[in-house]
């Protein structure tokens, strides 16, 4: 029976042999003894290869690994007897009376798994995931964004949210052709969805109300940057009866609170390794909302004292670093919301500010949209929606889109309450969380223009 | 303050008047008096829209739905005293004071709500989502197979199994090119994954050891049958330091049998209006692990019994069929394992029943994978994979294939232990567990041959 690195400490109690299994994370030579770090999914754990306990054959000249052939990253499994031993890691180390090589690592590996990563180039990193991930540190992006999966569904159940699965196979966007992939489907050509903003909204309206979705998005966008991936995870949320977006930035407060208090509970040695922490709820709560006009005008303001000036025309990358950093000396968190984002640059569907009245009009410059800004980075778009049908066949015409063009939205014929929603990008989350230079390293098999393996 | 259906008789001992919203269910006329049954996402609540509390310009001749223009499925928001009326749905009525219609239900829906949807045919309930989720037997399906997801993870989180999402670009498949969708990506073509296998693998390989991942998965079967989809959920799990797949269908029975509990006792009455119930732990504990030849025997005696005979070859349909009623007549149970499945019948990577000397010879007649049948449907296949590089090399030939098809398991060359895993079809699972007769009724929006949309 198996017993984790973790937990062998508990097994000195039981005196008798124990089995353990894992990879070779390191070999130590030592005054005639050989040492073998084993590494599993718990944790390290100290082997002593030679000594009295030492396998048959491995006693004296012959010992250690060398004789055994061992290499690093092989899988082993060990038997032998736990003892304390104040210089081995956690304290505790096996001495090993008969070890089995399991799988055996061959030839040179590409790089050092047991040594600094950081100094393992990002290219090598993706291409060889199932090395990478052997390092601790990188290991524990993946645990971080585990926990954020796992937080970010159990808060919404707990507010009464259901998980819902939608197809990502869709007929053309809405929201931009270009910007999408295409799929041979049958005799037909399909699209890979952007977002389930469509499927969300129908949910709503079919009267489950509160619904969200983590699944794959796509966005075909040629450009290869640190924050962009052709193909990512949204965590997606939508919500009925509201009556602004200030109601979605509320339950995000909730939402992002939750989701740092279980990284901060959950995830200690990971964001340890990588000098990290998070946010707590009261700073949350004092994340400023700002509307759009004013951001930039802040924005400008920052870059004018950072660097003499220069002019920023909209919520940029650098506009999204300067209102954090502002948020931050203010209030103590690198978070900001900014809403009442201009028509312009908002879909179609979005909810105009004065309402229904103001969209027939001249009037209509803001709407109820927000981003949320996270360390730097856009982590959230979102907004109150649009769900009278016939004031979105109002606004068509401003975004050269006709009525055939949003005939999924003709189930709000049928009844649809005021709504709205949002979407977290799970990567860049994850990413800022540890601070991580590029989003890619957040993903465990990201897509860009040029990566399509592993 | 918004109240839901469910919380109105707490409501009562406040006294003072509350608000609802949510959609007209259904409107009646009775002796002078308009009742409208509200529904929102927690359950129905009768309206009382006449007598001494109707809304102003609602007494006398003028009360009622007609005056105010109300049709059904429109989303209102309704404001009165709650008050005690043991022949209301759930005791409890509001006698509405004022009333406000949000969004008015247009013109003539293509089906009734709020009547029998078994009437409905297939086709109007999935091109018409967004009403016929308002059904709540429809709604049930839905909630159960949220059930479903959040129990199959907690489960494997219980079990130290990690979350993880992979890409769905995958290049040329190995598995049988003819089943893939093909995506064009900017210059190049890549492929829709079917299964998050190779992956799994890789991560199980990285020292996770354990994962587990819910995502859509694609299969372009040209066959449109009661039981198949294009894009389906597969709730994929993968394991390292497994002896055979006997660990993988004992961890299979403890994940069911959870999956079971939390869906007997979050979703009573979804199960009570299929007229639904799920297996206890201990029946699924009972259910019988057969080997292939023998449950072929066993089928076709089965077959024999019911009509007169007719050779089976394979576990085909009407095997899982006849395997699932005589398990349940023999066990009380319509759960069956079948493992041993011959080599012809797997992938390349199923881990020969001898092991990996087996393998050289002409020995290698089965392999440690297996299937679950549920109430006469292929509900899971897994089984142990071939963790030995060398191992997979020598098979590739009998597979048609050569090492450059199989790149990404290079990796295993970096030391692998032994492993396996499964799938289990999240909609199969949805559909068998409530008796639905058409797998696309288990899909919010199914995606088949024909149908691309919603």
């Amino acid at each position: 029976m198996r017993v984790l690195a973790k937990d062998i400490a508990k097994a000195i109690e039981g005196a008798g042999e124990v089995e353990v299994s894992g990879w070779v994370h390191r070999i130590r030579e030592l005054g005639g003894i050989t040492f073998v770090i084993l590494r599993d999914r718990s944790g390290l754990l100290q082997l002593v290869l030679s000594g009295e306990d030492a396998p048959a054959g491995l006693a004296g000249e012959e010992a250690g690994a060398a004789a055994l052939a061992l290499t690093p990253e092989s899988v082993i499994t060990a038997r032998g007897i736990p003892a304390r031993n104040e210089k081995a890691v956690g304290g505790v180390e096996l001495r090993v009376r008969s070890l089995e090589i399991i799988s055996k690592a061959e030839g040179d590996l590409p790089f050092q798994v047991n040594g600094d990563i950081t100094k393992v180039g990002l290219e090598a990193i993706l291409d060889h995931r199932a090395l990478s991930l052997r390092n601790p540190k990188i290991r524990g992006i993946f645990k971080v964004q585990a926990t954020i999966i796992e937080a970010f569904s159990a808060y919404l159940r707990d507010q009464d949210f259901t998980e819902i699965k939608t197809s990502k196979l869709v007929g053309g966007g809405t929201e931009g052709g270009a910007e999408l992939f295409e799929v041979e489907y049958f005799d037909k050509k399909v699209c890979l969805a952007q977002s389930p903003q469509i499927y969300k909204q129908i949910m709503v309206a079919s009267g489950l109300e509160r619904v969200f979705e983590v699944a794959p998005a796509y966005r075909a966008e040629k450009h290869d940057t640190p924050r962009h991936l052709n193909e990512y995870v949204s965590l997606d949320v939508e919500m009925g009866f509201i009556e602004s977006e200030k109601d979605l930035i509320e339950l995000e407060r909730g939402l992002l609170s939750h989701i740092f208090a279980e990284v901060a509970r959950k995830n200690a040695p990971e964001l340890e390794q990588w000098n990290a922490t998070v946010p707590d709820a009261a700073a949350v709560q004092r994340a400023p909302l700002i509307p759009y006009d004013e951001a930039l005008k802040l924005a400008n303001g920052e870059a004018a004292k950072s660097r003499g000036g220069g002019r920023i025309f909209d919520i940029n990358p650098e506009a999204e670093r300067l209102l954090c950093e502002w948020a931050h000396r203010e209030q103590g968190i690198a978070l900001v919301f900014v809403n009442e984002f201009p028509r312009r640059y908002r879909p179609f569907y979005a909810y105009p500010r004065g309402g229904p009245s103001e969209e027939a009009g001249e009037g209509v410059t803001s709407t109820m949209s927000f981003d949320a800004l996270f360390r730097g980075l856009e982590i959230t778009t979102g907004g109150r929606r649009q769900h009278d049908y016939h004031a979105l066949l109002e606004v068509l015409p401003k975004f050269g889109l006709k009525e055939a063009d949003i005939e999924g939205y003709r189930v709000f014929k049928y009844g649809c309450p005021p709504h709205g929603g949002f979407a977290i990008g799970c990567e860049r989350l994850t990413q800022k969380i540890l601070g991580l230079a590029n989003v890619k390293e957040a993903s465990l098999f990201p897509r860009d223009r040029k990566r399509i393996t592993p």
